[in-house]
């Protein structure tokens, strides 16, 4: 039997009263001070949309920076005017809760190269006047991260309690941990790595081939015209299957039938695990870029923090920054031997690390289904690390 | 390390001293006879490609049924005229080797639904004179094996010393056990299982939607115009992530790029990995029919020994044949736990049944090139069952 884990939605109700938030938006980079790509390319002007819950103290010391995985945006927790559904992590965020508003301030802005907000693939591109599609620069992981930092800047917030997330939010936390140690008290990188394997980057590749094999995609330049919608729903299919585990996907569908006890001896939709795909597929493309897609597998594709032949403990010798890892038994994507390998990396440079494995059957999915115990670890670091680097 | 355990190329070039064999043709169910499938569809007649290595004894108690897995074919050992490369299990069958041309009569027949000279979606139907498409009928793996009993009818083998495969071939020879138990002394069921998960369904639903996403795909109508190759390329793509261990990936290719030590920034093949799925996708088109794949998947997910809610141990009750179970412990895409749960089933029946779980990094694809261990498994088990069932 599975566990049922998340809060209860008794505590959602009572704590949030449907608190409305709205996402706001800042430009950085502005030219002549364009941004610097680790590409060696300059990107300017960037809108950053980002949102924010609670209040920041007057010395500024309470401010978390929430980072997103690959397809969420600023918008984490509370709810958006007219929507009944919350933001992406809102069961982590709010009064009581681990990244708790009555204590901290919590900052979540859309990364760069997404199609939320943020200046990506979509935006126009001041120069022409036109979507940019493929013109718009190969981005990395860093390059997320130093556009968070100016935001963070213009909030006039000169360390962060925290930066914390999940899966490419993960991969983020562990490079604010590299680029500005001295920026960050602490980081919560959860179901990550400190780079991409073979694996991970055949999984991302085959979704781009998807996405490009759409004669809809017409080299990125599809904007104002079809979409390439099914491309991107066979790429968001894949990605479905590595973010769930063997196990829940047997315990959720199994071999069960959408419609009826006998096999049709059709090629419609019969298993219930294929209707989910489909649905998946389908819901992703509405709400979600094809050329972001590309771009931000391409970004989580290059994340090596060993790039250029370093070693994981040279480059974690720099973090000054507490740091939590978080995995998942289940996770098959981002295996738990990728904790494992930072946690060792950042020990053997006396780093103050602390390693959970949580036990979930979720797979990937995990960081954000499997509340309880990830809330109740977070919750504790939190207030240990404000007590020891703040108060 | 990774330990090479393929047999030496010394032993190939002695043994098989480049041996012609060439591909024989039957036709069964010819009309008013067509086969029963499992569906209700009656199909006929059916061409059996097929092909025979070593020689049947007087007696015909020395005949084995090798049986392939989904992209294979009859081709099993030997060389085409011709051809630089070998059967697909060559290194398996020849004098000396498990499957031992001196002692046994191998056969080998692609399997309905293929396109490797079977009948299958790109034959033509006699009653329209043109390509079947989708109007053939979805077939099942009993199906495949009902045509297969034909094959064997026709040659006067009343009872088969083996049938032997892995993956959808280890799903024949499993239902061999349980469809035709007195015309089998034994069955070799290797990286296979008695029912496809959901996870198992899902990986080639998204094969079958990327295949059908392609417009060239036309409702599977395309024969003598464009082909979805650009389709079938990304399924095949899936499929060998999925034949491959995260392990044995990350050994062959890790981080390695193609062809310089920068990255490009670009969506050019950079990373090896990358270069080798297009490969892989690219070859499969030349050489295999897109509704092909479509149809066999199917069948695939279809295969559950206990449906209709029936345990599989009741299931499994008929069996009077000796069984060999393989599996691999790097094997994901079929999981060691499944071939236990037929191990299970088959000792509650007190069925003679063998289970060997072999170490190995290279995930599914194990059963193709992780030859000594296997070799010495299987080969040491069919002179038993020889020795016991009928000498």
């Amino acid at each position: 039997m599975r566990r049922v884990r998340r809060l209860a939605l008794f505590s959602l109700c009572v704590n949030k009263k449907m608190t409305i938030v709205e996402t706001q938006y800042i430009t950085v980079a502005n030219p002549p001070n364009e941004l610097a790509l680790r590409s060696g390319a300059r990107l300017g002007p960037i809108t950053i949309a980002y949102e924010t819950y609670g209040k920041l103290n007057a010395d500024k010391s309470n401010a978390i920076l929430i980072v997103h995985a690959f397809t969420g945006d600023a918008h984490a927790a509370f709810y958006h005017k007219g929507d009944d559904k919350p933001g992406w992590w809102d069961e982590m965020i709010g009064s009581g809760r681990p990244f708790d508003t009555e204590k901290y301030f919590i900052i979540c802005s859309n990364v760069l190269g997404s199609c939320r907000g943020t200046t990506g693939p979509a935006s126009i591109d001041p120069k022409t006047g036109k979507p940019f599609g493929l013109s718009f620069p190969v981005i990395t992981i860093p390059d997320m991260v130093t556009v968070q930092k100016s935001l963070i800047d213009h909030l006039g917030i000169k360390t962060l309690l925290s930066v914390a997330g999940g899966s490419m939010g993960g991969m983020q936390a562990a490079a604010w941990a590299v680029m500005y140690p001295q920026a960050i008290h602490s980081a919560v990188i959860i179901a990550a790595c400190h780079r991409h394997t073979a694996q991970q980057i055949a999984f991302h590749e085959v979704g781009r081939q998807a996405v490009m094999a759409d004669p809809d995609w017409q080299g990125g330049d599809y904007y104002g015209k079809t979409t390439p919608k099914r491309g991107l729903a066979v790429a968001r299919m894949i990605g479905h299957i590595t973010y769930m585990s063997e196990s829940s996907m047997e315990q959720k569908f199994g071999r069960k039938l959408v419609k009826k006890d006998v096999l049709g001896y059709n090629f419609s939709k019969e298993f219930e695990v294929e209707g989910y795909l489909e649905y998946r597929g389908q819901s992703f493309v509405e709400r979600f870029d094809a050329n972001s897609y590309v771009y931000l597998t391409k970004a989580m594709d290059y994340f090596d923090l060993t790039e250029n032949g370093r070693k994981l403990s040279e480059v974690l010798s720099v973090v000054t920054a507490d740091i939590l890892i978080i995995s998942f038994t289940s996770d098959w994507l981002y295996p738990s031997y990728q904790s494992q390998a930072m946690l060792r990396a950042l020990k053997a440079n006396d780093v103050d690390v602390s390693y959970v494995e949580l036990s979930s059957d979720y797979g990937h999915d995990a960081f954000l289904v499997e509340m309880e115990e990830q809330a109740k670890a977070v919750s504790n670091y939190l207030a240990k690390v404000y007590k020891e680097r703040v108060s």
